[in-house]
């Protein structure tokens, strides 16, 4: 067999392999630590190196991106040597920080090419006015509509002067009244030199009324905002409007949790008292803090975002507007409405310009927001004539069926396990949070990733689910989820409510407190995985479809880019198809808010996803609660669903057994499973 | 001489009287009284009696309107016997009530043929929809707007669907998130049978967007508003929109007096600190009480107010809206605006419906605001050839100029003593107010006519001017307007600051406390009237023409309708012309504000009127100085341009004379005449 020279960088020493050595071969040979937390397997990324040169094949790349491996990453541990190779092996830190990178601040790429001048409505105007005298003692008003009349080389404006309703004029234009307070202030204190901005149309109002937003002594870059409103967790991006860049983005958990974890919980308060002007104080509250976090790091005025689209559920949607969702939890499950009218940030207290237009994306349905809509368009299904499954995985787990032609949808709650929240060591994916875990079958130990790479905080909705998986795997938990109290870990005891697994003792945690998961939280984790797995079966039931009819299974939600998919479909939250098929695309709702706050296509497109898409009322179907009672299960009723995890399961039989724990009956298994899947 | 038969009714009682006798002297002849407090001048209208049948000639009708003749009412002291006749004579009391209510709430004709359909932009819809179902899952908001526009027979609305960019679909339909906060509730409370009011333009956007601007369970009649925001006094009429009735009126002064009497001390004060902010919640607050009164007294819910017209001088208009007054003040006197676009209600906090469309007329200049354009309108100065001096006398003195084709315009201070603010005993012109007095030539006694009939509490804008004219006609003050104390009546005294004239003792007040005028008083109200003298006088001048060739006097404002045009030329407010030429208006303002509220015409006439009028600044005018001074005297430093004033002075000069009181010289007189009549 053929030896090849592998040279190593920054240290520059040269081993020989033969080919079809791994590359982690090669760096062992040469003496170089290299940490591999999933035991080479591919997994966590962590063996990530950079082939500058040289022969090798990747036999998997699911840890890393197409412009990763442009660049030459490679997993040292699933790369093959197949002729001379010069390649440099990073530090671990350096490593470290490329994840942490991407997970906390990934940088987010303009989706296409952006003109603001066509897909923007606003109009930066810089005028030059003639100052008042006793002789021109034009207003104040109408010597700023003439100026802008001029730059903007209009017929009169309707607005203007007695022909206002001649037709043929060109449209009115309109001067806010919180403007008009002001204008004779900063007229002067510009010295008759100010920055108009206008803004020449709307998504509900495309022709008519033009508004003058702002009017500023001095010169304006104008900034929008794409805004995410979840259940649990609220996102913004700062977005460079002449550019359309995201100059920063932010996440905070939505400040609305600690009145109820469910949008069910929330409608139910918000019918109560004061119930839904405080739940619109505190997502406006959380949204604001998220605006100046970013405008404060990139020192940007807040008063220069001039634009803002909100994405989020219906249920949010109302309660950012300020309008009862009472009727969404009651059949027949009517909103007051799905395709909002643009509001002005002043009228919802977003701490922005007030006269900004809020732009909340136009929904389904009661139970299929805005989220979907903009999810649909950022993963590309308004695309496609491949049968796709988009999941977004939220507190509320939202699925859509479908290609370009034709799309269904249905809304199962999930709950907020996934987003760390209801869970009692649970986080969000910030620094600090456990993301991924491994699980070692021999020793029952742990390995973990921390983004950020110092100690551990707590876990996030990725590590949850990879460790249910683990546990799952290496028997800890048996089919049903219960703890195996004897399988001889000292990380598995007896808890406040039935077993647990220490993931990080205190120790070595930077809050001093064990980082665990309870029997509690694996039972919220599967209602949650039951109901989703439930939800897209049935979606594909009520329109003749087979789940393994199924060309692509795009996935949003919070568990980001890196969610195991191996480990989702072992538990049985994914249909067992071939990994090929899935994308984990984060946030997508997020993106499409911010393409439809670049694109007046995107924007349109939005649109027609909304009227196009058919939604299936699921607590309205019989099958689901069948469908959702099945699924209850590690990784289902039916493992026959599942055969490469059956064969997995099968493997590790013998240990399982082995420590005295047996496979239990369908029936026993049955009774572990409570909850309800379903919305209501 | 011919003897006629006069029969007196109800008594029945016949006289004979020669021809040529006067009225009152067959009611003499027959024994019955008839209070005459002017005296037989033809002033009081105290005497007016009904010619049922007969020959009599009317000398003078100065009191009595062209309705009052036809309906054969005469005043008694100035009718002539030619023939047989029967004459009602009202029991006094009868006549008193007529006057109260002419002057307290006199019924407001509507002005005009009204068609709501034609002149309002507002539609009410019943719509009965259909309910939701699983089936129907129509979010409330497009089932509301679906309901619309088969109510309309439009298109399909240009707010609904991907289609909205498209041409020549119907205008955009605006629900405004205050509504959609509420939707869900009324549709459901309606059992989906609701009304709508739509409104489908206004002033500034006579095209584009359709606003629905309310949705309730139930019927909708629909009501109006015309607001006239004076410096001193703020009025409203409260207007059925279907019928165009005034169905109630009210007044009130503005509650920004405290913080200054005129519109310069006002500027100032909206300046400091919170001023601004003070000011335009105090005059919100005077409006806010009107309207509670007007709807309170009517029964009429106020969110069933929807439309507001409101005119006031430029300063009012800008504290209303909360819009900084500063640069009104200073050269080169540029206000924020001329023509406000309309605001919704619920932006300036008033309390009506808050997306009733709030349009504040427009004006001309920073001295000439709405209540002149407006005012031109109601006096029909946009419809005739005459050579036409219209004057609204408030608390600024504005004057317009012209005819149908041209007009000028100019704005003099003539501070709130005309409106009876800033006097010690003034009050505004509501029951208990003494609003015409008489002095005895001969005792120096007078007499007065009390609002409402009751005992007096206070003097009134008329009142003030009418014993000004007396006091000086009978010798009570001097040319200069100072006081003679040696003149012999017990009513003439020595004040705090000066010499003082009571005119009702405190026993016989409502109060317990005499009712005077001081020294002080009377030079406030020769700085008002040199004011507007002055004002008017150069304004003439500045367009080449003599006040002779004035063909009519229009004069609006506080003084009401009976304000005694003899005694306003005697002390030298009106220039000496024949009295036919003169119409006492009432308050201008406040009709034309009615008349734009029921007439697109009328709006229409009214923004033409503020594009045609040509301001002049008169503190740009070097000889408005010297016109304000020597019109500091009674009437005025040159007796010449007042003959009918100095025959009258002649031939009562003895009396004068014989007290001691001589005439001064007219360097005497004018160290008397400080203050500046000018607005800044």
């Amino acid at each position: 067999m053929a030896e090849h020279k592998v040279t190593l960088l920054p240290q520059g020493v040269t081993v020989e392999v033969p080919t079809g050595a791994l590359l982690v071969e090669a760096i062992e040979r040469a003496g170089l630590g290299l940490n591999q937390p999933c035991g080479g397997q591919g997994r966590c990324g962590r063996c990530a190196v950079v082939v500058e040169e040289g022969a090798v094949r990747r036999r998997s790349v699911i840890r890393l991106s197409a412009a990763d491996v442009a660049a030459g990453y490679a997993l040292a541990c699933q790369t093959v040597v197949e002729g001379d190779a010069r390649v440099l092996v990073p530090p671990q830190e350096q490593i470290e920080r490329r994840l942490v990178t991407d997970k906390s601040a990934r940088p987010v790429e303009v989706p296409f090419a952006y003109d603001p001048r066509a897909e923007q409505s606003l109009r930066i105007l810089e005028l030059h006015l003639d100052p008042p005298s006793l002789a021109d003692n034009l207003d104040d008003e109408r010597r700023l509509l003439k100026g802008v009349e001029a730059a903007l080389r209009l017929s009169p404006l309707g607005a203007q002067g007695a022909g206002g309703r001649e037709p043929g004029r060109g449209p009115s234009l309109v001067v806010p009244l919180v403007l008009r307070r002001n204008l004779g202030g900063v007229l002067r204190q510009g010295e008759w030199n100010v920055t108009v901005v206008l803004e020449t149309d709307t998504w509900s109002s495309p022709r008519g009324v033009w508004r003058i937003i702002d009017v500023v002594a001095g010169e304006i870059h104008p900034y929008g905002l794409a805004v995410d409103i979840g259940t649990t967790t609220v996102t913004v991006y700062l977005v460079d409007l002449l550019t359309g860049e995201v100059v920063d983005q932010a996440a905070e958990y939505n400040g609305q949790i600690a009145r109820g974890e469910d949008v069910i919980s929330r409608i139910v308060y918000a019918g109560k008292g004061d119930g839904l002007e405080e739940l619109g104080g505190l997502v406006r509250s959380t949204v604001n803090t998220l605006i100046e976090r970013v405008c404060g790091r990139r020192k940007v005025n807040a008063q220069r975002v001039y634009r803002i689209t909100v994405a989020g559920n219906t249920t949010m949607t109302h309660l950012l507007l300020g309008v009862p969702p009472g009727s969404i939890r009651l059949s027949p499950y009517i909103p007051a409405f799905n395709q909002p009218q643009p509001v002005c940030a002043g009228e919802i207290g977003m701490r922005v310009n007030p006269l900004a237009a809020v732009d909340c994306l136009p929904g389904v349905a009661s139970y299929v927001g805005s989220d979907i809509t903009a999810g649909v368009l950022a993963v590309g299904m308004m695309e496609t004539e491949e049968l796709t499954l988009f999941i977004d995985v939220g507190t509320n787990g939202e699925i859509a069926l479908g290609t370009r032609d034709w799309m269904v949808s249905c809304a199962c709650s999930a709950g907020p396990a996934f987003e760390g929240a209801g869970v009692v060591c649970g986080m969000r994916a910030t620094a600090g949070a456990i993301e991924e875990v491994w699980v070692s079958s021999a020793t029952l130990e742990p390995t973990v990733r921390v983004i950020g790479g110092g100690k551990a905080r707590g876990l996030c909705g990725s590590a949850l689910l990879s460790l249910l998986g683990e546990l799952f795997v290496t028997g800890v938990v048996d089919r049903s989820g219960k703890f195996k109290l004897d399988c001889g870990s000292p990380r598995v005891r007896e808890g406040e409510h039935g077993g647990e697994y220490v993931v990080t003792w205190a120790a070595e945690t930077a809050t001093g407190k064990d980082i665990f998961i309870t029997q509690v939280d694996v039972e919220n984790l599967l209602r949650a995985k039951a109901a989703i797995y439930a939800g897209f079966s049935v979606l594909a039931a009520s329109v003749g479809l087979d789940l393994k009819d199924v060309q692509r299974v795009l996935i949003g939600g919070s568990f980001g880019k890196y969610l195991n998919i191996e480990k989702a479909i072992q538990i049985g939250l994914m249909p067992d198809l071939p990994w090929e098929r899935f994308g984990f695309l984060g946030n997508t709702s997020i993106k499409g808010a911010y393409m439809a706050l670049l694109s007046r296509e995107a924007r349109a497109q939005i649109q027609v996803a909304a009227e196009k898409m058919t939604y299936v009322e699921l607590s309205a179907d019989n099958t689901f609660y069948d469908a959702f009672t099945a699924a209850l299960f590690l990784p289902h009723t039916e493992i026959a669903r599942f055969p490469s995890v059956a064969s997995l399961w099968e493997q590790s039989g013998p240990r399982r057994n082995g420590n005295g724990c047996a496979g239990q009956s369908q029936s026993e298994l049955a009774a572990t499973g409570s909850g309800n899947g379903g919305k209501g």
